[in-house]
């Protein structure tokens, strides 16, 4: 990994043996950037290709199994992906990579430990701070049955460029969504079952980072996203020796049937969530008011008790979360009908 | 990388598909461990070797040339090193692996990034926590003219298992002693000019965990082992972007003459830093107090000119050490003079 400001500038120096005769390094881009100055800062070669990513919406299986397909139709094979922009663009830029290289489709992989074979060389350049898209061993994907990441050893990056300059020109309301969503990690990791001391002085760092950013400080400076990338970063290294918790699981229902986007999803669910994490919630509240963001309330008013069925049952199926949340016997305290009530409420 | 209790049984399971045809795994071995219950732990296959590390003073390039000669002399080539013990076995293990794809003597890398090709697969199982030699891109050396590290993009390992039940059985002093290289990097990377957020969160926590084992905690448990082998991993991360500074550089001017170790020799200059670093230095001796630990005095009150000479040469030779620690200018602040008294006192 490499950090620092104007780091994105060795990217080309960091690919360059990366390269393979005749086939292509691949360029994933947000399409947030297109016809923007980081365009022409991409250090494109021979027949790089560049794709911007369509990222209105979560990842979907078939939108990575499509780019998979069309590369290979186009290039037989590739040097490698370089995902670039925030969490789905990272997400979609791991699943590519392994997709290159592993048959039938990504629904296939949705769950831990399917992967069969390393997917071709794959680097992450984060422009928004908060996921841990970055270091996570996921790649979260809606596919036709659920929301579900391709969790394996073979999914996270060979390398990564975190460069805060980057991150400067996120719109603020999207910056604190995906900011929270380190926050939230971290109190899901610290307060979890799971925890170990790796996941814990890493959990602690980014925690004691937001903290610092979202509360203490009085202006969004440089230091700001400094410090949040690190955050980001962190909170990403927590959970890799435990897990979310109860408002991922919530909101992963959110994403699947209304395509709400992870970040706000989880800032919506974390707002109802003062039975699990009383402590975290309160400081959440706070934040949210320090930052004078809205959360969006009432999403579900409307929905008929089928869809609420659907939520129920893509939340339940995150067995891992609900276990790091609430122990071995989560099943006993997190009911359906409880879950019926909390959606209710969001 | 693997943290956790326990972690080194997946020792076998992670070499594995490293395993080169009829080439063997080395294990090379701090000798504090020769005949004790870890040697039935090592997962021997094959024609794999096991070698202990004679580690009764600082490495030596001599040293590292002789081990890789000879494995060069017996099998060709090796499929890798697994070195598993203190800071200076893995340095051991990690020169190894470079001399095994290099040509010439290990003495001729001694320096920044003067390596020219990656070593044969290389894993460290760290047996005392501090150095932070688990994450470091160098492996600090004692050659004909001068100690100092193959620093270079080659030289981290590939993997490491960090598993803390393995740090439980060091001695009281050695384990205080490395545990201080630690709490001393920190000191050095966050008072320093080359610190960035990256270096500094990961300085901070280490600091932190250093801070709880060393002046917190009332009796060492297995809370202290697993803290302070965290604290060893990020106080090492933390360098990767910074410097160690006054300590380091001064204390390796000790090993090169007098032969004295890393950790207590960065203890005795600690010990009189007053002037660089007032309240690390201060809480530095807090620790040897309240872990009753004597830190040896008046070690170079018998040697000549010459040899005071000797050691300021090999001292000021680590100009990254001194400019982060004081400044493009320290040329300036710290003059042959002034370093004569430092040592005079030590």
């Amino acid at each position: 990994m490499v950090y620092g400001r104007g780091s994105f500038n060795q990217l080309d120096e960091i690919v360059a043996p990366q390269r393979k005769d005749g086939m292509p390094m691949v360029f994933l881009i947000d399409h947030f950037f297109e016809d923007t100055p980081l365009f022409n800062r991409v250090p494109l070669r021979n027949n790089d290709k560049i794709i911007y990513a369509d990222v209105s919406y979560e990842p979907k299986t078939t939108y990575v199994d499509a780019i998979a397909q069309e590369l290979k139709e186009e290039f037989g094979s590739i040097s490698g992906v370089i995902g670039i922009g925030g969490g789905s663009t990272l997400d979609l830029a791991k699943a590519v990579s392994l997709m290159m290289n592993n048959p039938g489709s990504s629904a296939d992989y949705q769950g831990w430990d399917l992967v069969k074979f390393p997917g071709v060389y794959k680097a992450g350049v984060p422009t928004l701070s908060g996921t841990g898209a970055e270091v996570s061993r996921t790649t979260v994907l809606t596919g036709p049955s659920r929301k579900l990441g391709m969790n394996s050893d073979f999914t996270p990056f060979n390398q990564i460029i975190l460069d805060p300059e980057l991150t400067s020109n996120a719109p603020v309301n999207q910056r604190f969504y995906t900011g929270m969503d380190c926050y939230i990690h971290c109190i899901e990791s610290l307060e979890g079952t799971f925890l170990n001391e790796f996941s814990k002085s890493y959990g602690e760092k980014a925690l004691e980072l937001c903290q610092y950013v979202f509360l203490q400080k009085e202006i969004w400076d440089e230091e700001c996203d400094d410090k949040l990338m690190m955050a980001s970063f962190a909170g990403g290294m927590s959970i890799a020796y435990s897990q979310v918790g109860v408002a991922h699981a919530v909101s992963y229902g959110l994403s699947y049937l209304l395509g709400v986007k992870h970040g706000i999803g989880n800032c919506i669910v974390m707002n109802q969530l003062e039975d699990f994490y009383p402590a975290g919630v309160a400081e959440f509240k706070k934040m949210v008011a320090k930052n004078k963001i809205e959360i969006p309330g009432g999403i579900c008013k409307d929905l008929s008790e089928e869809k609420f069925d659907v939520m129920i049952n893509v939340s339940l199926g995150m067995k891992p979360l609900w276990e790091n949340a609430l122990g071995k016997d989560w099943e006993k305290i997190m009911t359906r009908e409880k879950l019926r009530a909390l959606y209710g409420r969001l």
